[in-house]
């Protein structure tokens, strides 16, 4: 109808910065780094980020509630949402747009639509929630013996720090060894290797030296507990950006490296060290040469759990393991109550799976909502449900 | 069927707590208040703070996704919510226990349950998100000239202190007032009047220092630039008891006080000013002898936007003033793009209206979705769609 139309003819606008209200209203076409940009524009910090932030909408973050780098402190997509306008199956284009912390007048149809990968409409527009820009970010590289010290700490300093911590992230040696060997430029801050790393981050508002302060009585807390065996922190911005760099490079150089078969899963933070001792030796006595490579979101409980083959083998061959592979790894997630798709959403990919391991009632539930928003099945065919 | 019985035989227990995982599984039959104490003793916090918390369920507390005065820093009860169990019209168990922080396999079905105020299915669990315990809240309580004057303090106060600022309530001289009226105990903190006050709460992790460095730093600004006439600063927890005792007795208050008409109403943060004015002078206007009773959570661009008759005045006569008035307000609620319930739910009171407010595409998008989930009309009839 006309209504559509005038609504492709401006998909990429910034709409309407709210700066009182902390909001800004998009079209869901722009580039999530331009409404980052915006919002910093103003002294307002949209804080989604992303590895893909320089190319992906702000309406494919929304229809996937994508997660990234800072959902530790502000949540995800849907949490950083507070209205949408989207055009439905029937072409109607449903006003969502409200601006407003607070609204109980009726069924959530903003969260619904959210994470839906737009099996149930098409988001175009939204209203989304800007924070006052922190002065200071720390970062800190630590090694770490174990996934259980790990977490021991990330305990710790979610405890005393609370939304002072803004990052905390896990990668295995094999990982760091991987961005090392296919990013030239890069270089270890650690003098001896370690099992395992975390890259944590620490904001504050206003100070630099109280991010230091936090980050330093952290680390000590954990040498002097053997939480951690070492530990670099930043000196400037460049080096924060540094090593950040390494955690994102991790996803490229094993691409670089071969094949890779993927996960993007959660359970509960206090589960996490169990999960990936359990999840690590399965698929180790199932196919002993395979490796894993094991990195993510420790502080959100969600590890993108993937695996590579032994250097040198036949790629072909190690791919065809990925139906097996899924298997045992996401019949751990299940049985610790995980998820296995945490910020990456279905598509095609993870559609029959999840399926598969959904109650009868869920499968109901999901099947009726799409029926009664899309009842000839013509939004996105194929992707979530199937 | 069996599972319902299972379920009915233990209401209201504490499940269990993941200290490391920060959440606690509750039977929905749980008093709010026994779910503070037990995250309490633990030394957690579950944030969610109202009125009625030792009297209300935690499963109430869902069904209307309740808002309160810890929202500003913490959300609403769907932003502290991880998981549901739910029964489903069909009398199955829906478990959706889930702990994560993230999840992204397939539709939202637990934000559409929260707030769906039993429409679509009864909420018999919930995984609540647990946070740190602050070691220290400081309350102000604030004389301020007008609504406008209140609102920048508050964008000075987020911008500078963001998640340390806990609480920002406005109250209007004649809601004092009235709890000054109907509570012989309580007494103004302010040696002289003022139209409008405040009620500012700072919270800190570790220090009450910080607390109250925060708020002296605050309230030096606001008197310097005019925003506010006088400020007091609670000494003591017995004293910020006493000063969020005059703010939480204004409802009680107005009940002693005779009828009342109630709305509550949430616009963009940015107007809530000019929102009172208009609303107010539009009442008047209509009305001249009924009193504003003004207060809410201006933090959230929450208001409880009341009124009482004059004193003295027969009250069937003013109550029957009801619907117009409703009508004043809301049509300037969405005027603003505000909602006409923020906190409460429609239940019976509110719905008519709300579906009068609301567009077709959205009628029928919610009517789609009661169909999908209660084809039969047995949960909670008449209430929220009608």
């Amino acid at each position: 109808g006309d209504n559509i139309v005038l609504s492709l003819t401006r998909i990429d606008q910034i709409r309407h910065i709210d700066r009182a209200n902390n909001t800004v209203t998009v079209d869901a076409g722009c580039i999530l780094q331009n409404v980052q940009d915006a919002a910093s524009g103003v002294n307002l910090l949209y804080p989604l980020s992303l590895g893909a932030e320089g190319s992906c909408t702000i309406g494919g973050t929304l229809s996937t509630n994508a997660g990234g780098t800072s959902v530790l402190r502000y949540g995800n997509a849907r949490d950083l949402c507070l209205g949408l306008e989207v055009v439905t199956a029937e072409g109607e284009i449903w006003d969502g747009l409200k601006g407003l912390r607070k609204d109980n007048s009726g069924y959530d149809l903003r969260d619904l639509f959210i994470g839906s990968e737009g099996t149930l409409g098409i988001i175009t527009g939204a209203v989304l929630k800007l924070f006052p820009k922190p002065a200071a970010q720390v970062v800190a590289f630590v090694a770490t013996p174990s996934p259980e010290d790990a977490m021991h700490l990330f305990e710790k300093a979610r405890a005393r720090f609370d939304t002072a911590l803004t990052g905390f992230e896990l990668m295995s040696d094999i990982c760091l060894n991987l961005v090392l060997k296919h990013h030239p430029g890069a270089r270890s801050p650690m003098s001896t290797p370690s099992p395992w790393y975390l890259l944590i981050e620490f904001t504050d508002l206003h100070s630099e030296d109280k991010c230091r302060a936090g980050i330093q009585s952290l680390l000590q807390d954990g040498l002097e507990s053997a939480l951690i065996s070492d530990a670099v922190i930043a000196e400037s911005i460049a080096q924060s950006k540094a090593l950040w760099a390494l955690r994102e490079s991790i996803s490229v150089s094993q691409g670089a490296e071969g094949k890779a078969i993927k996960h993007d899963i959660a359970v509960p933070i206090s589960t996490i060290a169990a999960f990936i001792n359990d999840a690590q030796a399965a698929v180790a006595a199932a196919y002993p040469n395979v490796r894993p490579i094991t990195f993510g979101h420790l502080g959100d409980g969600n590890l993108h759990f993937n695996f590579s083959s032994a250097p040198g083998d036949d790629q072909a061959t190690f791919f065809a393991l990925q139906t097996p592979i899924n298997r045992i790894v996401h019949d751990i997630v299940r049985s610790y109550g995980g998820t296995i798709s945490a910020e990456h959403g279905l598509g095609v990919l993870r559609r029959d799976e999840a399926h598969a391991y959904r109650s009868a009632v869920e499968k109901r539930m999901m099947a009726a909502i799409k029926a009664a928003f899309d009842p000839v099945g013509i939004m996105n065919p194929e992707k979530l449900l199937g």
